[in-house]
C-alpha cells in the first residue's frame, strides 16, 4: 500500500507532494483509497463535501440490537472517566439510533512540496491495522470506520481542516464556497469540477456514526523517543495576515530617506517574530509572501505576509502575537508604512478528554503522552463533542511538510500494532 | 497626445501603467506612435527587436550631397571639444555614407505599475518639438529622428535597455531571445507571436544613422529644481539575485532551534541592504521576492530575492555589493543556511560626453547639470559611441516608477521648448 501510494502526486524534481484539495493527484490518492476500501469490502460512504468513512460492519445496526456490544459511549468518555467499554450508547427518544462506530484515519492531501508521512500514514495504518485484526479473526462488536478527510492541510483555499470543519459544523458552508484558491477559482467552482454538487456541503451526518475517533500520524518535532506515544492537546493555533503599506517608488532614484519601503517594516517583523517566538517557547513563522508590484527595479507598494503562530495555551499565542504586533507597528511608523492585522483563522488549544487518553496509554502499556504543535482533524472532531485520541509514530529528525519527512518502517508497523490493538479494545 | 496615449494600458484598479515588452497594452502604444508618425509624414524605419526611428528628412540624404549641412560630427563631439556643428560627417571609402541624423526619444514600456512620464514624456516631447520647429518654419539640414525603444525597463524579460542593448551589440541575440517572462515565455516565443522573425534579431542598423542622441526624460529623485536640467551621468547600476537556501518544514512543530530558514537570513539582508546603502550615501532595494513553497504553515526551503544597487561610481557600487554580501553571508552561517549570489546585469558608470553636454547647457541658457541613478537607453547609446546627452525634466516629488509620477504641464512644455532649441542647435 505504502509504496502504490507513495508514487502519486510526487514532484520527481524536488521529491515533494503536492496534493493539494480536489487536484488530479489528490483525486488520484482518493480513489486509490475507495479501490483499497473495495477490495477489502469496507462499504464508503461519504458527506457534501466528499469526506470519507469507510465502514467494517456497516453502521446501521440498531443500538437495541446487540445489547452490551456498543463502543465505549460517547457521553462516558467526554466526561473524563474512563467510562465503561461495554457499556451501549443512549438511544434518542423515538426509537433506536444508528449505532456510533469506532472511526481511524486521516488524510491524504499535502502542503505544497510536502512529505510522504504526514496525512496518508494514518489512512494507511488504518487499513493495516483493519487487515491485520481481520487476519486475527477479530469480530468487532461495534463498526469499525476509515476515514479520509478532504482539504486537511488548507494548502489549496487556505484554510486548514477544511473538510472536518465543515462536517462539525464549525464553518459555514457559504462562507467555505467562496474560499478562494491562488488562482482565483472558489471551491464552490472546484466541487464542480470534480462532479460534486455545492448544494449538499454542510454539516456532516457521518459524525453521528463516529462514537469514537482515534487519529493515528506521524510525530513532527522530535517530541517523540518511543516508537509510538499519545496525544495530550493540540496547541491553540493563529494565521494572520500582515499587509505592509508603503509608496511604490523607483529604485535607482528615490533617496532612501524618501523611501516608505513596506519590504523593510515587513523584514523587520519577521526577525521580532522569531525573537518572540523562541522567548515564549513558543512557533512563529512567516512563510508565505506576496509582493506588489514585485519588481526588481521597484520600491515595493505593499508586502503581504501571513504569519502562523503556535503555543502551548491560549494566552501565550495571545500574548505573543501582541508583541509582534506592536514591534511591527512601532517600525511602521519609523518606516512610514502602514500594518493591518487580520486574524483569518484561530484555533483554541484542544485538550482531548483524559478518559479516552489514559485508556489508550493502559492498552499500550504505558505508552509517553505528549501535546503537538500541529492541527488535525482530531482537533476539530473533538472540539465539536466527538471523544477522539490520537497516536504518534516517531519522527526521527522532527522535519515534517518537507520532502526530507521520514519515518522508520519499524517505527510505522508498531503505530499498525498499536492501532489494532486501540481499535480492539474500543470496539470489543 | 498626452491624454490619448495616457489612456493606454492603465490599470483603472491602481493606476498604475502595465506595459510589459510584447504585451498587447505596449503594442497597442506602440500603434499609437505609429499612427502619429504617419500623420506627421515621418517615415517609420525599424530594426530587427523592434526599436523604431521616424524619420523627418529620411536620412537617405547622402553626406556628399549637401555640403556644410550635417549633424554636428560624432567624432567631434566625442572628443570632449564643443564640435563643429557645421562639419559634414566623415565618409567611409567605397562612396557616400548614409547621413547620420540627430535623434531623440525614448521608450513606451513601463515597470509594473509605473507612472505616465517615464518613458512616453521623451516620446510626446520629441514628437511635440517637431511640431514646433515646423510651424517655426525650421528646415533641418541634417535628419531628425524620432525613436521609441523596445522593453527598456525589462519589466517582461528582467534585462533592462533590452533593446537598445541589443540595438547596440552589447547583448548577444542568442542571450536576448533566450530570456524569459515569468509565465516562462521566451522573447523568441513572444516576438513570434507578435509577428517578428527572431533570426532578424541583432546589432541594429539604425544606430549608424544616430549622428547624435537627445533623449528627455522626467527626473525621478527631487535632483531638480528648474524647470529643465541636462544629464551629466548615469550612476553604475547592478542587479544581484540572491537566493537563501534552507530546510522547508512544518510551521507548528519544528522547534525554532531546529529550523534553517532561509526567510529570516533574507530579513536580515533587507535591512543591511538598506543601512549599507545609506552609509554609502547610494541605493540598495530588495523589490523582488519568490519563496518555496510559499505555505503558510511551512519553514520555507528557499528564498530568492533580487537586489538593485545604484551608486556615484563604480567602486562605491563594489564596494557596497560586498558589505551587504559579507554580512548576509555571516548571517547565514548563523541560520545553517546558505547564500548564493549571481549578477544578473552590471551596468558601470556612463559618462556623457562633455562637449555635447556642455553645448546643451549653453542653448538653455545655463541649465543645471545633474546625474541620474536610473539606467536609460542613453547610456546604453552613450557607452556604444553615440554622442549622447539627456534633458531631464523637474519631478516636484521625486516619486517615479509609481501611479503618482507627476511633472507640471509647465514643466513639461518647457521640456518640450528645450527640445526644440537643442535639435535646431544640432541639425540647423
Amino acid at each position: 500500500m505504502w509504496a502504490a501510494l507513495a508514487a502519486i502526486g510526487r514532484d520527481p524534481a524536488t521529491g515533494g507532494y503536492r496534493r493539494g484539495g480536489w487536484t488530479p493527484t489528490e483525486r488520484a490518492a482518493t480513489h486509490w483509497f475507495e479501490d483499497q476500501c473495495a477490495a477489502r469490502n469496507l462499504r464508503v460512504e461519504h458527506d457534501g463535501i466528499g469526506n470519507l468513512i469507510a465502514w467494517w460492519n456497516p453502521p446501521d445496526l440498531r443500538s437495541g440490537g446487540t445489547p452490551g456490544a456498543g463502543p465505549a459511549g460517547q457521553a462516558d468518555l467526554r466526561s473524563g472517566g474512563a467510562g465503561d467499554p461495554t457499556g451501549s450508547s443512549s438511544s434518542p427518544a423515538g426509537g433506536p439510533a444508528l449505532r456510533p462506530g469506532v472511526v481511524t484515519g486521516s488524510h491524504l492531501d499535502s502542503v505544497i512540496d510536502g512529505g510522504a508521512f504526514d496525512g496518508p500514514l494514518g489512512v494507511v495504518s488504518a487499513l493495516a491495522a483493519v487487515d491485520l485484526l481481520r487476519a486475527e479473526g477479530f469480530v468487532p462488536s461495534a463498526p469499525i470506520g476509515v476515514g479520509a478527510f478532504v482539504e486537511e492541510e488548507g494548502s489549496r483555499f487556505g484554510m486548514p481542516c477544511l473538510g472536518s470543519r465543515i462536517a462539525a459544523g464549525v464553518l459555514p458552508a457559504e462562507k467555505a464556497l467562496a474560499l478562494q484558491d491562488r488562482a482565483g477559482v472558489s471551491l464552490a467552482t472546484a466541487l464542480e469540477a470534480a462532479g460534486t454538487d455545492p448544494a449538499g456541503v454542510g454539516p456532516s451526518p457521518l459524525l453521528e456514526r463516529m462514537g469514537t475517533f482515534v487519529e493515528l500520524h506521524v510525530e513532527q518535532g522530535r517530541g517523540l523517543t518511543a516508537p509510538v506515544g499519545v496525544a495530550s492537546s493540540i496547541w491553540p493555533h493563529g494565521r494572520y495576515r500582515f499587509t505592509f503599506g508603503g509608496e511604490a517608488n523607483h529604485a535607482g532614484t528615490t533617496l532612501m530617506e524618501d523611501r516608505h519601503d513596506p519590504m523593510l517594516t515587513y523584514a523587520m517583523t519577521a526577525l521580532a517574530a522569531n525573537k518572540q517566538a523562541r522567548l515564549a517557547s513558543a512557533r512563529a513563522t512567516f512563510g508565505r509572501l506576496s509582493v506588489e508590484p514585485n519588481g526588481t527595479n521597484a520600491v515595493p507598494s505593499q508586502v503581504t505576509a501571513w504569519l502562523d503562530a503556535r503555543a502551548a495555551d491560549d494566552a501565550t499565542l495571545g500574548s505573543l502575537l501582541e508583541a509582534i504586533t506592536r514591534l511591527a507597528t512601532e517600525r511602521a511608523e519609523r518606516d512610514g508604512t502602514t500594518l493591518e492585522v487580520v486574524p483569518e483563522s484561530v484555533s483554541p488549544v484542544v485538550d482531548f478528554p483524559a478518559g479516552l487518553r489514559d485508556r489508550l496509554v493502559d492498552v499500550l502499556d504505558g505508552a509517553p503522552v505528549l501535546p503537538t504543535g500541529a492541527g488535525h482533524d482530531a482537533g476539530v472532531f473533538s472540539a465539536a463533542g466527538v471523544p477522539t485520541a490520537m497516536l504518534f509514530v516517531r519522527n526521527p529528525t522532527g522535519v515534517s511538510h518537507s520532502p526530507a519527512e521520514h519515518a522508520e518502517m519499524d517505527d510505522c508497523l508498531a503505530g499498525v500494532d498499536a492501532l489494532a490493538a486501540v481499535l480492539k479494545d474500543l470496539a470489543r
